[in-house]
């Protein structure tokens, strides 16, 4: 970190490059170039090199989304002075390789989650992660949802005592961009690189969110995987992310297209969680509800804006879910933007996780989530993976 | 049924006569008085009699409800003439023995739900219906929320291929009467007497409505109870329903607080249930999601008049979950009531009950849901706490 | 009022008759019969006769709803000593003769809103009232929405201070039954039997409302009506309330079919009113805001056990509009039916209307509102009708 | 405009000068900022420059959201040749100056809006437009919510005669920012700045949004407007605009806090408005519904990506409002953004704002809306004031 002129005069400044520049780098870019404008950073961010596989399409990312430099090759970013953190962007395939020889070279990683394909490949990202914080350099995974000002919301409510003690959660992660069975195959279906399906790419967000917002880790689940349609179209676009058109031919569809588990808390309650692409008119919604001994919070990421909150300890003649429209200047990262009741969209957690990680490095603290998080989560995923394949018995965690 | 003079003139009658007339049977009463004055019904029911345990509560509950008379002695009911059918209102440790004996001795039987405490109950249950029906007499278990409109439509929708294959059902019968560690026992929190707790009070109800509406059995489930206050006050008021005050000394409760359970549809779509009495803020929210391969629904009875439909074969542009207001003329039962946009309430599907077994009686036909109806939802009940007692395994059915 | 054996044993018993038999005739006949069955009365209504025009549907309409006798002739009902109130549930062109003859015959009158279809009816039936009241003679006014639970407790909450001085009323009663132009005429589309069109027949509910939920009368208006379709096809079954079908020929509408207006609160606020059967999708939308000086409140007949509710004294950070479902036993009307959660219906209103008239009755109260609260809504209504004509110009009151 | 190379290779540029820095400069600056790396643009917008009265300020401003330089001396700005387009962010008192200054100097306009703080100033601007437009230089003002998906997917839809013949409006701008009478004075509230209250600074949005989304202009007005609370706390941080603190003395309010109208559209539909900022628990509700002879919409900003629409051509036993999540790729703006059902934000529609902007000036369009466009919404609310000033007689426009 370089002491330099930047848009927080005087700030020092942090040296980035992004590897990977599809869905993710496009809302990471944005992130890192909106945090300065509307947070009072400790660490300037510079967006000095973004690597990609095809060198015109990574210059073609690094125009458009203003990052100094592009390489095809991420490795040589690691031997860059000028380069603090890299800030992981592939398909999960990649995050170990990447992610390893970063921390390696003493830069510090930001990897989107899931943290990794399997468990093992987790565990060795956690060693390298304690090896480099030896030496000030830190790691996080972005379980980025977290940084949803309502989300943020529910866990100060937890933390502060406020539904008491959690006896149900109820999360689920509904999607339908593969309902329709001639949808185009795409890597997030391929288990040689996504890993898993939907239990791993959106699944993982809700076991997170649920973890977090309780403060309590699973401590075992029951689970059950199924596939609805094996074999699909290829893309015709050459790659394929979120929006491919089917092409000529068909591919195995090799993980799961939906999960549904049950789990226990550490504190004893009971929670059940579903993420599955076939729930048909559900875009991306994110469910998340937590029952408590003194009252109940509830969530919905297609009106991301809201938090409802019911107190249990209230006159039950007025009492009833509040709908909180989480903009309020008090609210988590609400003073920072507009004034209430202008609503954030999706990238705004993106934009809120560069600036709690800043805030981290600028203080000499491991942000959070730590890669131990992320492979705490992989733990619940490859439990919930054992369970389906044994006829739903438990796994303890 | 003999053919008297009656609201609907010139229309055979129906005596009915009713055992236990708490909150189930207020909920009787009321649609067997008011279902003549919106229904054209083929035919009359004259309500004869009401039976219950103590001579003055039963007489007061005639007089209030306008049964024609009372006694303390169910069993007198059967050996009358002018008794065509015994409506058994009572909790679940005595249904076996009512309606067994009123089968056998030629009555109808509505009976409440759950079927019986216990599989073999039930089991004797349906013997009984089978040995019955060879004479015409006829059984039904009172899963009444099917009854209700938006419901009745949503499987109409099912049935007419509206949402296509099913892939996910979610099925949640929440409710926080004893959330408040300290709300009084009751019967339905003595195993002795409701047979199960969360599981076989509510769960019974969404399990019956998820098969339903689907029109799929459950093939295996795997689940979990739980308790989560085992020692509670004892009432205070000698008795204690729904709305008991708390008195001295305290109770064991020995039923599960809370049950939550995975399931396979027999199509192959996978299931989530919930049942618990420790959601805060929910009352009597039973809700019921659907996804199919062609569109999805979702009910939830705090606004029980709307069932949410989406439509996945129209253009997405215009495509989104659609607010049917159900109270229109042409939706189930809904012409015989009130002007479009006239909410029906609680009650009203009990009113629809008596109808369409009215209507099925008169026909000659099994009303529906059958006591093997009822069986399988008691194994269903029993599989799950089978499971829940054997570490999540699956318990196939 | 003779005393009697009844429901509410040795309870003294009112005799009531019936003027129609109509739709609100039907809600009327299941208020009467209902409300010794969930409440403890302190009179029991006898329902001695029905009178119509037609001796035929006079009698079938006895027979359907439980009165005891029936007539053709309204006159002769008020010749009998075992009726104590007459109930006028006919159109608003007889209510005047109708209800003041009952009067002046010392029989108490609950009459159908609009009180009537002019001011000077309304006067005449005022006066009726005050020459009836000096004999312990009542009289009131069908205003039924404002005992829906979620209305009164609106109305508790702003007598109790809880959203301090009102500033703001928004009020709308939409509907679409009419929005087809090819609907077939009602007797409510001509003005010489309903007086006006959805201004008196759907916003005097909003209007009263308004004011009975404020607690402040409005003091002048500036309104503005139309009627956006002039002819229609005659009905096809001789006479067609709500539900008719086009037959031959065409009648002319002869009322408005929307009315907006503003207007001024007696305490500064301001308010603005809409009365439609042309909002397409809104069925029976009743709409009701508040905003006051310390909070808000906001209703919607759509979901009518719900009030939401915004209490501005809060801590932003956990400050919402509450969805309190108004179904807790001590919620208004709330202990007497069925346990927390169990929503009720339309008609319910009807039957709390009994209560609450019967209760005044017993305790020689007036009960509210009276004919003079009938008149003061239709002073609103002509001066509604009065600024619309002379270019929106604002009329006192 | 010089081809340069830029965020879109290639492609011509744009400079851009912004005159004014608070909320609307940094929204606008965002926008500038953000557009080209989600959009394919056919001119490269450059910031070049921010104006401001305080040369500190101005400087802060431009570090901060990437402008290349500052001046305090607006009038500069439009000597530059790098200077293409003028951004015109600050109050409506000086709107009329810059913008005519611009225009006049060969620069095109963006300008915030209400346009002018009087339909005089507002006249004098369309002339200066109006001159420009002759040597191929355009002016557009800032109805910015135009540009919501959802409100752009409901012009579509009218524009596709989805809904019909408008019959009814209902338009509102509710926010509370100074419910409470204590909140503190901002040049807002104060007519030498402001030019007018509720009625201008938020009424203007639903005017303007009414009319573009149904297409047709108001021919008239009756209007009501109220100051609630004329003695406010001058605002202690030197400043104030929606966040201020109270300070020592007090000052006047001289604007109207809230404002009620009806109004009629050219097709003969009625329409009723309100913008206030005393309806505790709103906070951005700009709620927009109509309702035509043939379907429906409902618009509520605090759920900004849902539009809800009615088919009244539907099978009424499956039609209800639609919730459209407003995030499909074939939505308006949606494919440029992320995948479907990934929200945006409030000041998404500012960078819509721009993209619209620099493709109309790409391709010698007037952009919408124009000068002309922005002057008929400041003589809406001249009449709207000059009926309240006369008894809410009605003003023909």
């Amino acid at each position: 970190m370089t002491s330099e002129d930047a848009a927080t005069p005087g700030a020092a400044t942090l040296g980035v490059a992004m590897v990977g520049h599809s869905f993710m780098g496009a809302a990471h870019s944005q992130a890192w170039s909106v945090a300065p404008r509307f947070f009072d950073l400790p660490l300037a961010p510079r967006m000095v090199v973004v690597a990609g596989r095809r060198p015109d399409a990574a210059e073609a990312a690094a125009r458009r989304y203003g990052w100094a430099g592009s390489t095809a090759d991420w490795r040589s970013v690691l031997q860059r002075d000028d380069v603090d953190l890299v800030d992981v962007c592939t398909p999960g395939d990649t995050h170990a390789e990447i992610a390893v020889a970063a921390l390696d070279a003493g830069k510090h990683v930001l990897c989107e989650k899931p943290l990794a394909n399997s468990v093992e490949e987790a565990e060795t990202m956690v060693a390298a992660a304690e090896r480099a914080a030896a030496h000030g350099v830190r790691a996080t995974v972005g379980f980025t949802y977290r940084r949803v000002p309502a989300i943020a919301l529910a866990r100060r409510l937890v933390a502060d005592g406020r539904i008491g003690t959690v006896r149900h959660v109820r999360a689920q992660y509904l999607q339908d961009w593969i309902a329709d069975e001639s949808a185009p195959m795409s890597w997030r279906l391929d288990k040689e690189r996504a890993g898993s399906g939907a239990l791993g790419d959106i699944g993982a967000h809700v076991v997170d969110l649920a973890q977090h917002v309780t403060g309590e880790l699973l401590t075992g689940v029951s689970g059950l995987l199924e596939t609805f349609v094996h074999e699909r179209p290829l893309p015709g676009d050459g790659g394929g992310d979120l929006r491919g058109t089917a092409g000529e031919g068909t591919g195995r569809v090799t993980v799961d297209d939906a999960a549904v588990f049950t789990a226990r808390l550490a504190g004893g309650g009971l929670a059940t969680f579903e993420a599955t692409r076939f729930a048909h008119g559900r875009k991306n919604a994110i469910r998340l509800e937590v029952n408590g001994s003194r009252g109940s919070l509830a969530f919905d990421f297609e009106d991301m804006n809201v938090l409802h909150y019911y107190d249990a300890t209230e006159d039950p003649v007025v009492a009833g879910f509040r709908r909180i429209y989480v903009t309020e200047p008090d609210h988590p990262y609400g003073g920072a933007w507009w004034p209430a009741g202008h609503g954030l969209g999706y990238e705004h957690a993106f934009t809120h996780q560069v600036v709690d990680l800043l805030g981290a490095l600028a203080e000499g603290r491991d942000p959070e989530p730590t890669f131990a998080d992320g492979l705490q989560v992989q733990r619940v995923m490859a439990a919930v993976e054992a369970s389906s394949a044994s006829g739903c018995a438990w796994q303890a965690l």
